[in-house]
């Protein structure tokens, strides 16, 4: 054991500054909110600016959901298959469109591509944080089955 | 070019079948749902059972989104960060605590077993899909950047 609290579930919880450090690790995240009554959840290529998680998209679902200016939800995590290690972090915050233009040019220089580019995605959503929230499997938790 | 119909973001959409076999091929997933006006998104070690997913669960939020019978999302993925290749697959349904005991010790049989155990997991949750999809990166969209 570390010695970190837990939560409910038996997870050791992350300090603030080891969720964006974690967040910046991966290429690859995933946005969620209500559309039309339901949950969505999308993946993203995403960078960390700051503290605010960035990504680009094209008009769609995403773009809506930063434009109706709801909470959303931002997910990355990651597992190791071989020791069941992992972590998870949660971001809740209000997503925004990127509308100033030394803004979009400042962001275009960060070198964040979609991996995807048979659609263009002109447009940069910032999500910025209300909480942040991760999680890891404890070393104690690997062992017993 | 593979031929398959795409979305509006420009990414392969994928039968239902093959979303299955996807959702299938990975051990961990993500659950969507509201909780108090937010959308909360959380890692599960997942089964597919027939067209259902299933999980274990500690009390806690899961189980009371599935208790609370609302409409959730399940969303699982993969990405190979060398070809920036990669799926999704995003299943939207009904959520619905298992509580009988023949089931219970059927599901048990399929052996799924949660990563970390430091606090158990008796509960099983059982997501019935109303509305399953998938998309990949086509081909096309890796070379051109």
């Amino acid at each position: 054991m570390t010695g970190r609290p837990t939560d409910h579930a038996g997870l050791e919880t992350l300090t603030f500054g080891e969720c964006l450090r974690l967040l910046d690790s991966t290429p690859v995240g995933r946005v969620g909110f209500h559309a039309d009554g339901e949950v969505v959840i999308l993946p993203v290529n995403h960078a960390v600016d700051g503290q605010d998680v960035v990504f680009r998209t094209a008009r769609g679902s995403k773009l809506a959901a930063a434009e109706g200016q709801g909470l959303v939800a931002f997910e990355a995590d990651a597992y190791d298959p071989q020791t069941q290690s992992g972590w998870s972090v949660l971001v809740t915050g209000r997503a925004e469109m990127v509308d100033d233009d030394a803004e979009i040019a400042r962001l275009s220089r960060i070198g964040l591509h979609p991996w995807t580019t048979a659609v263009a995605r002109p447009f940069w959503i910032r999500i910025r944080p209300t909480a942040v929230n991760g999680r890891q499997i404890p070393v104690s938790g690997q062992a017993d089955h």
